[in-house]
């Protein structure tokens, strides 16, 4: 990356930067927060701390669906519409399969081709760490960092078939989940629960032929989703039908969206979901750097694989395991 | 507890009169599993060493359902069943509401007041310990301990409220959610993603007035089903209805865990999930127990309310929070 090659900007600069609305000082920020190196997120979070203030104003949207829903074309769409109506929008995109680079980020803006060149737009792809359970286990604080920078519009797209999903709706306000208008062909490739979580379906690509079949999807979402358990925030999730090319329905999603945030607003939800998310939001750092520390442990690691394979197989239980390589804890 | 004031049951005792199906020992060394004294937990996992060489034989069933739904009827009457088919049966309950105590037990007992005389089945409360994360965290460790003392079918039961459910479904072969006829009454207690764990759906009552209404409910419900994704094991969740009073839909339902496990056993998911769960509960003893020695800190014991607060606020950052606190690990 050449970025690293250069002198690294001060807390100071990336701090004015942010709060001016520089997307270079933006971007420098998230490239410390979400590097491997612990300096680099040392600085990051000193950065952070002093934008806090300025965070937690931007409606938060997570995006999922398999591939070939469609979910470029549908973000550059409902991307569009937004900054239309003069809201700054920052997408921060997870996939897990991909390793951050070079190739990485510009494979993103160019599948966001206008919306790479839109002045109210920010597109970042978010780096998947590899340490364990470390998927994208920065991207609440690049978002708390772009809401800094002015971005009052925030979505989180992923993959939506692996375990991120879970992990990206535990950070956002609103969880939209895409699906193809022959309702059930891609469900094979989804994780199950994904489902329940969403606030809103969206049946993408329902223009020309397709408008009927995505009619009827519709109507068997609707049918499958008043089976669901409501939300305790009294919110009952949406289907809905659009087509990312002809623009239609897009309007219908994003005022979706809004309803969301207006009734949550209106009976304290919103604050209490954001409450809840923050707390467990710092749980998870513990328990990511805790584990990170113990499986670094010389005995760890050397027995591991061995005592994982012995486990598996039910040769010895998972409970005399865990206690043996808890034993160079001394707890 | 009358039983802590006598001596503890030696290992070997335990051994052999678990191997021997007994009881009593059987229960004394739930007990010892179960405590809050590690002393009591050493003795039992060096039970659980001795006869790992015969667990793993059962089918392990989750039941759940909210209250009201008729779990007790139900488990009476399946459990009726599955005896009547010569099979040793162990039901563990798992209520996160009560404590451990005699009138628990007693409780469990009254309400399955058929199955708690029969000499077939075992009936045994999961204590929910207070500890963080810790719901029935060693009710994998008693469902071995009743595989290794002749159990051939083990019931999990949980209410259907609570986390619980994710860390049953991940322990069991088949995982049946109970629904009352009136389909959705009951949606607005029950968790969300715990219809998707199902792999089948009971719907319960149906008789007299009701067999109508739990017919609409399996039909809706199976149209629902179809718009899940599928296991990776092959498995399409059933709907069925029962009723618990009339005995009938009973044997169908034993039938359709049987199908089950058929099907599981002829594509080799049936070890491959064995093997997985295996893994992840010595991940989640191992998680636990760094927790646990993490959060008796002195340093995060005093800090950590007023941390907790400030995070949920939203006026510390989670991962400065998070940094904060594990500072005192000296990492």
């Amino acid at each position: 990356m050449a970025y690293k090659k250069r002198a690294r900007p001060t807390v100071a600069e990336c701090v004015d930067g942010i709060l001016s609305g520089d997307r270079i000082l933006l971007s420098k920020a998230i490239t410390l927060m979400e590097s491997q190196l612990s300096d680099d997120n040392e600085l990051a979070v000193e950065i952070l701390d002093q934008v806090m203030g300025r965070t937690g104003n931007a409606t938060r949207v997570g995006i999922t669906g398999v591939p070939g829903v469609g979910k470029s074309t549908f973000i550059e769409s409902l991307g569009k519409y937004v900054t239309g109506l003069d809201k700054k929008l920052a997408v921060l995109t997870i996939d897990p399969s991909s390793q951050r680079s070079g190739g990485s980020i510009l494979g993103d803006k160019t599948r966001m081709e206008q919306l790479s060149h839109n002045p109210m737009a920010y597109i970042r792809p978010s780096a998947s760490q590899n340490a364990l359970g470390g998927v994208a286990l920065k991207t609440r604080e690049v978002m708390l960092l772009c809401e800094a920078a002015g971005y009052e519009v925030i979505f989180i797209e992923t993959v939506g078939v692996g375990q991120s999903e879970v992990a990206v709706n535990d950070m956002v306000d609103f969880f939209l989940l895409l699906m193809l208008p022959g309702a059930g062909d891609e469900l094979q490739g989804m994780k199950k629960g994904i489902m329940e979580m969403a606030d809103a379906v969206a049946i993408t690509k329902s223009d020309g032929d397709n408008i009927k079949a995505a009619n009827r999807a519709k109507a068997e979402y609707q049918n499958a989703l008043h089976l669901f358990p409501s939300s305790e925030s009294g919110w009952y999730p949406k289907v809905s039908t659009c087509s990312s090319i002809q623009h239609t329905g897009i309007k219908e999603i994003w005022d979706i969206i809004r309803e969301h945030e207006t009734l949550l607003k209106s009976n304290q939800h919103w604050n209490k979901n954001r409450g809840l998310q923050n707390l467990q939001w710092m749980h998870e750092h513990i328990n990511h750097a805790l584990r990170k520390q113990f499986f670094q442990k010389e005995y760890v690691k050397n027995e591991l694989m061995v005592i994982e394979e012995r486990v598996r197989k039910g040769e010895v239980s998972a409970y005399r395991a865990a206690l043996d390589l808890l034993k160079s804890l001394h707890l």
